[in-house]
């Protein structure tokens, strides 16, 4: 061998190029949703990553355009017998109480301290508001996510006397996941604290900060002890909830999700946005029909209603109307939670 | 040459690697900011982008923090004598007018409808966001964007005769474009509308919607005419300047960015919020000190003061015990418009 090689850059990239793709092509093809049973759900997400992913397909989406949200509670995670948020703001009024004991004589803390869950359950929504705006504010942003790790690490819950952050339902993990291997942004849109949900989104479910959109509370800015810092006022900027959660979805992402996936009547509003938009769309819903692993609950299925996120009749109507995927817990998943 | 070779997909991947390294460092490596003056200014920003992407720096960044923020008006772009959006919201007042006839006899609509530019200038605070608050209201996000690029397109800056859209900074293009080629992703925080930026945030800036952060208004959801839609309220949610600022910056990223550039006083509480962390952070401010190429105001150079976004005395006394570094337009920048 005689000849001079002047390797090019081109000519090396074009090499590695090449060899890159020869690469992909021998990676094995596993299963990305191996807790799904076969059916009508795991299809339709499968067929709509595969149409949008495909450049040659007539319903490609380009990369930028790829996101796909997702509602917390009764989601991604367990929401009964009540929301985590709620259980946190509870476990957070005795210390509030204890910084202002004027608080214990003034409804709704001295229901909260009596300690009557019953009663607890019958609080009326401005009042669980007022509770969750005292659980946070006057903290700033860096001290409230402590206080929120701090007590997920070792609060439990009811049934299963586990961290919150383990009952998350893994088939949802694994949705998610497929989807950022195929390019998708996965956002959480969540009726739950924005602050609240930021403090363990990352380590929970590998979404970081800039995509999680939620119940939104003001903020001070001020320059405190020399140090400029933010902190939680008792008020609230803007609720992340039913017709909110567009307004929300359009103020942090500035553009249509192609997919959305929620369990309840407060994620109506999302799948209709997400899937009124044109080219390919998906909707889908969790139905808490698993007595044994999880809950049942949701007159849709003829189970209880619950004043928790519950699966209307109405809301079932619909989602038939609009071709939105219901997804049976019971028959759907193999596996809930990672500890099954 | 006999043996058998078996290539494996390690083998494979790990000459790939090799390669694309090799190609990395064939690649010429050109000036990224040829637009500035060598100079403290062009300086700051190289040292911050190496110190902060070199893996083997104490001051390194691992690449998910790697954010920086912009103003807009007399940061990426000009806005003298009046900021685009109001000049925007001006024009469009004969519109509203047009649809709503009552609102000609109406302060402040009848100033404006006079086409009295001294007078127009004096118009107050509340009252300029009330001509930008109905400029938009009724429509959809849609519509808005459609009159906004419409708009962009065909309004003429008074001293340069073009569109608003090519009186931008091209030595502020040159620095998104090199961070964003090193891993930072490029937000605009701007005290202007939220969709009125995003309507050509991408085209002109390269910088898509999630990444804009501005003054919010409230937003309908509603189905109309069976379909979903999104329609700006006549009211606002929150102003993203000053003291907003960072308030913005944590609620549609939820992290401290790294580097922050402004050029007037609705700036300062970013950059004190961005340079208040710890490891290298980055703090800039444009001065507007060039009457031939652009406008020339600020009294921290001696320069008339302006209503319009002031370099004032405070600011520049501020910046040099922060550490901020204050661009000269006249002195770094070796040309200021595309067209130049």
């Amino acid at each position: 061998m005689n000849a001079n090689f002047r390797v090019t850059r081109r000519a090396l990239l074009a090499l590695a190029a090449a060899l890159l793709a020869a690469c992909a092509q021998i990676a094995p093809v596993a299963d990305p949703l191996p807790s799904w049973n076969e059916g009508a759900a795991k299809s339709a997400i499968v067929q709509f990553v595969r149409k949008t992913t495909d450049a040659a397909s007539p319903q490609f989406v380009p990369p930028a355009q790829r996101v796909a949200t997702f509602d917390q509670d009764g989601t991604l995670w367990i929401e009964q017998p009540m929301y985590a948020q709620l259980a946190f703001a509870l476990d957070r009024v005795k210390d509030v109480v204890k910084a202002q004991p004027s608080l214990a004589g003034e409804e709704p803390f001295k229901t909260v301290l009596s300690g009557d869950r019953a009663a607890m359950t019958r609080i009326k929504t401005e009042d669980l508001l007022k509770i969750v705006a005292v659980s946070q504010s006057g903290l700033t942003i860096e001290t409230f996510h402590e206080v929120v790790k701090n007590w997920a690490a070792t609060a439990k819950h009811p049934k299963y006397g586990r961290p919150y952050t383990e009952l998350v339902y893994v088939p949802m993990l694994e949705v998610m996941k497929y989807l950022r291997s195929n390019g998708y942004r996965t956002y959480i849109v969540t009726g739950g604290g924005q602050e609240f949900v930021r403090a363990f989104a990352e380590a929970v479910y590998g979404v970081p900060p800039e995509q999680v959109v939620g119940t939104m509370f003001k903020l001070d800015y001020a320059i405190r002890d020399g140090k400029p810092t933010l902190t939680n006022a008792p008020a609230l900027l803007f609720v992340d909830d039913s017709g909110g959660k567009p307004v929300g979805i359009n103020m942090m992402i500035g553009r249509r999700p192609q997919a959305a996936f929620g369990n309840s009547g407060g994620d109506q509003q999302m799948l209709e946005w997400v899937t009124g938009g044109t080219g390919a769309r998906l909707g889908m819903l969790v139905l808490h029909d698993d007595a044994q692993r999880e809950f049942a609950y949701g007159p849709a299925a003829g189970l209880p209603a619950s004043h928790v996120g519950s699966f209307t009749q109405a809301l079932y109507d619909d989602a038939k109307k609009q071709g939105w995927t219901v997804i049976s817990m019971k028959s759907d998943w193999k596996r809930v939670f990672a500890f099954d």
